[in-house]
């Protein structure tokens, strides 16, 4: 598997060879590959990479389900490809075929995310119209990093953003940082950058005084996992920018695929929510994911041994977010009957 | 002059000596000192400086003055020297016996400033005492830096944790990094470890599930300016963290002492913030204020030629303040009126 290694930007595009599953889960866990749809992706990828080297197929998708606990693609793409190997392995498949099978499901899995990120985006931009009917063109606040990076298409509220562009409507993207990884800095600027988009950087914690002042009409966020009550897991930072969103009565929007809906984890207390390195916070490193002391050049930004709290995400309850947008449609106010109901409808189209 | 250049911390401690004005203009503009009490004793030495250099006394001041527009203490503490040299000049002091004045009346407002530190230290855990009955001791949060490091005495906000650590009612100080440049993790972290206390380090946008988590009892912050209406302007990140407080219901408390409140300036809206180079927000440096291509061995975090927002400072209205503690005593609600009977008295204390 040949991967943009999304550690190294924006100073350069560097492709990263991941010739077998353990170095794919490396990848995963250092970032190299992140962004839950591109996570299901990478995972039903690294299934079949398996079969095509005739490894245990099962223990694969396992392995790589287990490498980030929070992003619930991972799990789906991965246990999706290797239940369609095993069902051809049951109806008497040879392992080469089988193996043509889980790859021909991969890149069904990517081909259908390309398709829900153009749905996405057409879904967004219909619901910002209706709740911004003012003229002038939206001011959009993002966090993290949402876009091509992180999907087989446009990405997730990224995509929304860029249709926004293209279609001539959107004022100012503005761009939260991100730390402690700095995706939005590192990855969105640059994704916004390239497609010519009005946008700024600023520090997360700047995002109040533009709310204070008037400057944000929407946030457009992505999401790791949605459990069945409508509860967002997402990049740490997202749950303050609901809280700052509400008080200001300005539109949260989380816009994610129904395969980041997790219908088994019944609200947001269920979440698993990964506990990253303290280094991340303490050391500023030129590859985010590779410790400093490991070779990555990294600065030490705070005393020795200090001690650092490291959520790599926070939950957003149902009542503070506006509206879900999928490939399915939108729920808005966000309820659990809701969300299981568009979930029925997209597995009616993929399982067909 | 001889400072601690804190934009070295913690890797370093460094003294950076300043010959004359301009070198404590450019000492103050790079935030090698900063903070706001600091920032008027600095002015005031700063003067009293050219003063015995019998160099332009009022020009001095006034560059002094100009060289940060939000912070209220640098002018009060370079004007209050320059009008004490400039009666002596009028009473017919020589250019000597004038300079020895402006000194002493620095020294005086340097032991000032640790006296009040202090007194509102006490006063702050006096008040979390009662507004916090239950035992098993205090979970503070903070933002940025305002310990020894900014004052004559033990700082602001941080002098309150500092005495509640000492009187064995500190559970737990948060940290807030504080970018973009990092006071938190350079300077609380760095005063914290060598203070024995316990602490930990978080990114600004982790504060948002500490507070969900229940894990923050009170937060502390200092200021940079207090307008007569009792809004407060402080380092960028402490309003998202007011509307975080009292989304909560956590008390919001500001530690400063009356030479912060200005009342020539009405209300938040009159408040000049301070709007930085995008550079602190694109580019880590290792020291802070030192653009990454002057070398100060920065490294880029975003693409060439990415625009940044980047005020230093923002605005907490008085209905989110809990309270406000001064060395003349707590004023909560926050009114202007009792904002103005505290600096009537302190006024009393300080003229007589």
């Amino acid at each position: 598997m040949v991967l943009l290694d999304q550690t190294r930007l924006p100073a350069e595009e560097t492709e990263l060879v991941c010739a077998d599953v353990p170095s794919l889960v490396r990848a995963i866990r250092t970032l190299a590959v992140r962004g839950a749809p591109l996570l299901g992706i990478a995972g039903g990828y690294g299934v079949a990479l398996a079969a095509v080297r005739g490894e245990d197929v099962a223990q694969a998708a396992d392995l790589l389900e287990r490498a980030r606990p929070t992003a619930v693609n991972l799990g789906y793409g991965a246990r999706r490809v290797a239940r369609e190997y095993r069902a051809a392995v049951e109806s008497g498949a040879g392992q080469e075929v089988a193996a043509a099978v889980a790859l021909a499901e991969a890149r069904a899995l990517h081909e259908e995310d390309a398709a829900a990120s153009g749905r996405m985006a057409q879904y967004g931009l219909d619901l910002l119209a209706e709740l911004l009917p003012g003229g002038g063109g939206h001011r959009l606040l993002t966090h993290c990093n949402t876009g091509a990076l992180v999907s087989g298409g446009a990405g997730t509220a990224f995509a929304v953003a860029l249709r926004a562009h293209r279609e001539g409507s959107l004022r100012q993207l503005w761009v939260d940082e991100t730390r402690p990884l700095l995706q939005g800095a590192r990855l969105t600027a640059y994704e916004a950058g390239r497609n010519g988009m009005p946008y700024s950087l600023l520090t997360d914690n700047a995002a109040g005084s533009l709310f204070a002042a008037g400057e944000v009409d929407a946030v457009l966020i992505g999401a790791d996992r949605i459990a069945a009550d409508g509860s967002v897991a997402n990049k740490v930072g997202s749950y303050p920018l609901a809280v700052l969103a509400k008080y200001h009565h300005v539109p949260f929007l989380v816009v994610a695929p129904t395969t980041t809906v997790d219908l088994e984890t019944m609200d947001g207390t269920s979440i698993v929510v990964e506990q990253r390195s303290a280094t991340e916070v303490t050391e500023i490193t030129p590859k985010p994911g590779v410790p400093a002391g490991g070779g990555g050049g990294g600065m030490a930004v705070a005393p020795p041994g200090a001690k650092a709290y490291n959520p790599a995400f926070d939950i957003t309850p149902p009542e503070l977010v506006t509206a879900i947008i999928t490939e399915e449609g939108v729920i808005s106010p966000v309820t659990g009957v809701g969300l299981a109901e568009l979930c029925a409808r997209s597995s009616q189209v993929t399982i067909s």
